[in-house]
């Protein structure tokens, strides 16, 4: 159970969250918190959070459980301005799609690691942003991931994780690293793919056309390319060498499809598709 | 309304097409034929077609409409096979994803382009394929695109017209060189993209897990890399230019991207996000 939940940023993912415990009877209370006072007014008009606060330092003030959902390039002055005021029992987590950023501001904002601090990722999300998105069913069956660093309590990562499952998720862990490895292969990468395409396509002098013609397989592939561009740039600047080195790599194999496209490869063209639909069966059925 | 349909090829494509004449009850009889009479068993079996013949000259022998719907690579070969058992009345159309090569099969095949040829192109079409995959209302609100040639009769094109807008589409025209380019850029592109990102993830060491955390982005995105490879493998071979002009084009966008973000360029990055969201959400909406 959770006395007082602190969000702050209340969007897709914070509110979706605060829906969730809400509907499982999990939290007293939920405060929001953020800098723009009408999108807080909406969340509670839509009955998503209880009350909020535009201080943030006033808002964390008493909550056992604070949740840090806003975009990654906010998080060192959230941190800073929070430093302080978290009650000595409240556990501290966050949403953030790079773990490793999201650790440094927190050391930076705090000048040190609490241990109350439990860094988190919900892979869950639609294209669609802010808190008129928000839905209690996103996180149901989907993975969390924590990324508990040496001086975490269980307590904290126990009372973390529960607070997952009682929104739906399955939880698991693993390292910082490997989580922004991982994740800058099935999500950062498409995510680039994505709205380059989708930008290649609109500079295009008969682009209007172009879009005309686009068929189902096109929307479908496109619809990441409708996310928030301001989480999106703060994730490329947050997660830039596993990024860039998962787009290289991919580049490489991209120009291997072109080479066999231009010598007639015919053979070699049919064993890429060949691996890749498998793989995509296998995985996503 | 057609006497006797042929249809070449009994897929998803063309299977489709005859479930929604049938329905409609615009043919008397649809005859299927191919290579494999295990495949035109099951759509007799299905209901889609009346009859088939294994002999592609005497299936088309008595059709007053005739329908190309093998992959690209196969058509050559089909098209010497019917050669001579045309009706004098028969139009002949297709249904291939390129229609330069599609013309150069026929002109080819018959040693000359008959005027009742009408080259066409459903843009339609599901990640599945097979004649198991069919449904009736695949064409419902979506575009057909009729490439006429120089010598194609008035008479053939209003029957290919006729019949796509039977099966529910919307029928458009415009010359073979611009529906290649158009084709290029919003389908042939995106599915090497969605193939080569696959792929490049499937040969990481860690694939198992990798794919484990895919979210529902990842997997819309990828959906494409399901379809057939067969296809593809013969879309790239006959629509080579056009493809390999995009992906150069497309090469040179991610670059930019790719630099931006080696240079922590968050304004620039921004705004290729901001554009890209832009033009999915007014065309995709």
């Amino acid at each position: 159970m959770i006395q007082r939940l602190c969000i702050i940023g209340v969007g897709l993912i914070g509110g979706s969250l605060a829906m969730a415990l809400h509907r499982a009877g999990y939290c007293e209370s939920v405060i929001g918190a953020s800098r723009r006072e009408e999108h807080l007014k909406q969340a509670v008009d839509l009955g998503v959070i209880d009350g909020y606060d535009l201080d943030l330092g006033a808002a964390v003030e008493g909550a056992d459980m604070v949740v840090l959902a806003v975009p990654l390039g906010a998080m060192p002055g959230v941190c800073a301005a929070i430093k302080g005021y978290l009650a000595d029992d409240a556990v501290l987590t966050d949403v953030g799609s790079a773990k490793a950023s999201v650790v440094q501001a927190v050391r930076e904002g705090f000048g040190e690691l609490p241990a109350s601090f439990v860094p988190g990722h919900p892979i869950a999300g639609t294209e669609k942003s802010g808190v008129e998105a928000a839905f209690p069913e996103l996180y149901q069956g989907r993975r969390v991931i924590l990324t508990p660093l040496e001086h975490t309590s269980e307590q904290a990562r126990h009372r973390v994780r529960a607070m997952w499952e009682t929104a739906g998720a399955i939880v698991e862990e693993m390292s910082v690293e490997h989580h922004d490895e991982v994740l800058a292969a099935t999500s950062h990468l498409p995510h680039m793919l994505a709205f380059g395409l989708v930008d290649s396509l609109a500079r295009l002098r008969e682009h209007d056309e172009i879009f005309r013609y686009a068929a189902g397989g096109f929307r479908d592939f496109t619809r990441i390319a409708s996310s928030d561009p301001v989480m999106w740039r703060d994730i490329c600047l947050a997660n830039r060498d596993a990024i860039l080195s998962m787009m290289q790599r991919y580049r490489d194999d991209l120009a291997e499809i072109e080479k066999a496209i231009r010598d007639g490869d015919g053979d070699q063209l049919l064993e890429i598709f060949q691996r890749a639909k498998d793989a995509r069966d296998r995985f996503c059925h």
